[in-house]
């Protein structure tokens, strides 16, 4: 398994022009497998999305990008993702479609094929349910787009942090029910031949909270915090019967193709979470 | 989608056996949705693992615990969960079999199906390559298992620190190449009807290692540095290479079925990481 | 700056015993500059607790040693920071008490000054408040040291998960109140002459405790669940209730130097928390 | 330690005018327990950073904002702290000097001391050594101020990726010698009436980067690589190395009138880290 001999190695100059350098990762390979996913992560760049209302949003990005290796090849030329995240954050506004993001990647590389999961953190506007007043509330979001010869598949990552209030508390108990913050994750399949009726986070996260016992909202005044609380206990929610309501709003959201959901609840009466989970026509794509 | 009366609910009686608390989880649910996964997360107990020596080692486990749901069941009785980790914690030593867990959880919570993901930071004791001395060194394994009503399956998850020293940076540089800290990380699919030839953790560790530059030790003495060192610098791999011999290993290992594998670089010249990842016949079992 | 020329270095010699290998760490350094701690972290390894019970616990330490370093040194020896580390974990039991650790710490690396932080996370056997069920709850807990020359000090960290509930939402709704799971994190100097009447992880929990909404229980029944939703309701606290409540708790305990007091609420009507911070009479000794 | 009666309390109106909603926070508190900081944690919302170069960035801030509680009052209005907040990402860039920002959230709040922490990821463009390519590198900065009836502070935090190389793995190898990445962690407190000659984090990050055996670079073609790797290998620093040379660097910079260093390396040869801490002239102002 050792290194083969680099003699009849591809080799390039640096810089100045003067010195070849070895083109280790152009080496012949001789174990015969072909890899996957061969890339990096953590990369973190500034890039831009595209909002609902048309606008912009700057976000600081987190991703993995990766290409399939074949089996003749030593390794990948990893600089190359970074060149290209560096060229799109400046050129290009990303949206829910990294096909043609892919296939530049594809190309850079000269792959068959390519992913990308890109992460960031992602504000809409929200405003008080009774007060009106409105502020800035994180989602985290994550693009994630594979490509082969073949197929192009996009998934929408989400995580909204909701609210649920116990059923079984609230029928037990002489008042009050034991309730709080939880987080509804979703990986949606996007249909990707949609484009013309595009799906927004803005829309999705909005329909999605519905499932919760009360969305959470960043800017609480009085008034609001009365209006949750009563809403709430009007509306208790096991993690099951969120992920059920989920799973009743994707299947009725023209252009969702398939899902993965989770709801967990860091539950106010146990150091420990409720959690449920459930997938419906969720499957990468595979060569 | 709204909480249907709890008139015809199965009822409970309290500890001081006075009054009739409802069963909530017991009622009906009209979605029509059952549900791949309930239970809870997070749930902290110390356990006990057998280890290769054949002694006993009590860790910290973190556990995710689920059944199946049926659709016309509105929730789960979570605190079984709690008290049957609590029972086994007690009285059984867990391996890397959970079918008997598996099929006390179903028992337990009337399910057809059942899942369990334990964490678990266990301690393998290691000879410095040099000096020979030795110290504890942590691995964070996970045993998962899944019951179906026709099928049982079992994955381990190991992450293994390791070494990796650049190839290229060796090639192209004067002197000296740089490496980093890098992650092994396996799932494994054991095979349940192996359990005669048991697979062991500490195996499992010792042999992937082998895939790195050179492994890491939690006790290292000056002659140990000197060996590391030297040895990493005539064995230098990218996380292609790692992947790969990994690859090799563990298509060698004797009741590995199937697995998936990543390797994360965390590059000493760049603020992200270097990544692969490889899976081979490594499906979950689904009903 | 630049790295001295080792001609006149310790020397010593590796394993084989038969090359004498260079004492870098010995060399002089010309900066002029001792520094306050230099040492390892995030060393793992099993080591035991007394329990309140007299019996042991063996938990999974992540411990930050180190040392003060004199302006004359190049650099400390971290491998005798594994090497007495695991020493102590086959011999000694480690208590609220760590002076005769850092005094072998001193010792071992030639120190003047050393200073040991050894988190872990403890079980305390915890029973339902109406059903009396029992399981092993989980604390974080850290024993943090520091010896100079003339001063020893001990610090107790400790994380309990604990239930808020809005004194505000209960007063303005027409039912309900929103209440959350939130973390009490106290640092507890303690009182190191006081070890005939030793203060114990297991009462400090149950005693801050009482601070809370309600605690939490790792094992809830149904019984439980409604003593615990009534208990909060009739409870109501925001986090500046909790934590002045905590102070007085804390100023009453015998063997209470002083403390650093925090508590954060999960809010479940917001995506962020609320959080109170306050401190009594802490402060690390300095040389 | 009950709530107190509410019935002399202040009160207000919901949205609509027309129910008084009870003002729990503005109640008598009587136990005399005047609170250090009170306030919210983990608020997230866009806000714009000035950067050297005069342009403006916006970052995506985790904020922990907070005042002190009088022992006569209850509670603080937490939804106060996030109006402010949105009020100046809307209409203020946020630079190394928090006063502003401190003095209208004492006023918000009626508060006698204030405190903020700001935390967010920043991007300095960077080009690679040799190539002269450029990307953007993040840096993980903090914001802390604090202003009392008497004082202001304000404190900047940067977290940055370096390189080191172990100068004692390289003097007793034949060859090679270990290095990995590592992070140096300032906390820097700024002369707040040094601001005509302002300090900027792109000048503190490359100042600071020259500790190191070596910078990383998020773009790294095959020359760039050499360069490090060659670099590296000619300057092996020990953690105990990193912070003395960044001592020197700090004590020389203008405008930087104490801090608290932490060094931290990710060893390659270990799971464990190397790590030093030094400080200097670093206290809070404390009333």
């Amino acid at each position: 398994m050792s290194l083969s001999r680099p003699d009849n190695a591809a080799q390039t100059r640096d810089a100045s022009g003067s010195t070849p350098l070895l083109d280790v990762q152009g080496l012949d390979d001789v174990r015969g497998i072909a890899l996957q996913q061969v890339g990096i992560k953590e990369v973190c760049m500034p890039i831009q999305i595209l909002q609902k209302d048309g606008k912009i949003q700057e976000v600081a990005a987190n991703a993995r990008l990766s290409v399939g290796l074949p089996k003749e090849l030593k390794g990948t030329h990893m600089s190359r993702f970074v060149m290209l995240l560096n060229d799109w954050r400046k050129n290009k506004v990303f949206s829910m479609n990294l096909r043609e993001f892919l296939v530049d990647l594809k190309a850079r590389l000269s792959a068959e094929t390519a992913q990308a999961d890109i992460g960031f953190r992602y504000f809409v506007e929200k405003a008080g349910p009774a007060s009106g007043l409105t502020a800035p509330s994180p989602v985290d979001c994550k693009f994630s787009g594979r490509l082969t010869a073949t197929q192009y598949q996009f998934v929408l990552g989400l995580v909204i942090p909701i609210c649920t209030l116990c059923p079984c508390s609230k029928a037990i108990s002489k008042y009050g029910a034991h309730n709080q913050r939880a987080e509804l994750r979703a990986q949606i399949i996007i249909d990707s031949d949609n484009d013309h009726k595009m799906l927004w986070i803005e829309d999705l996260v909005e329909n999605l909270e519905q499932a919760a016992s009360c969305p959470v909202y960043p800017l609480v005044k009085r008034s609001d915090e009365k209006w949750m609380t009563e809403r709430a206990y009007e509306n208790p929610k096991f993690v099951e019967d969120v992920i059920r309501d989920s799973i009743l709003i994707l299947r009725d959201t023209h252009g969702v193709l398939g899902f993965d959901l989770e709801v967990e609840a860091l539950e106010s009466i146990h150091g420990h979470n409720a959690w449920a989970q459930h997938a419906e026509n969720f499957e990468w794509v595979v060569e």
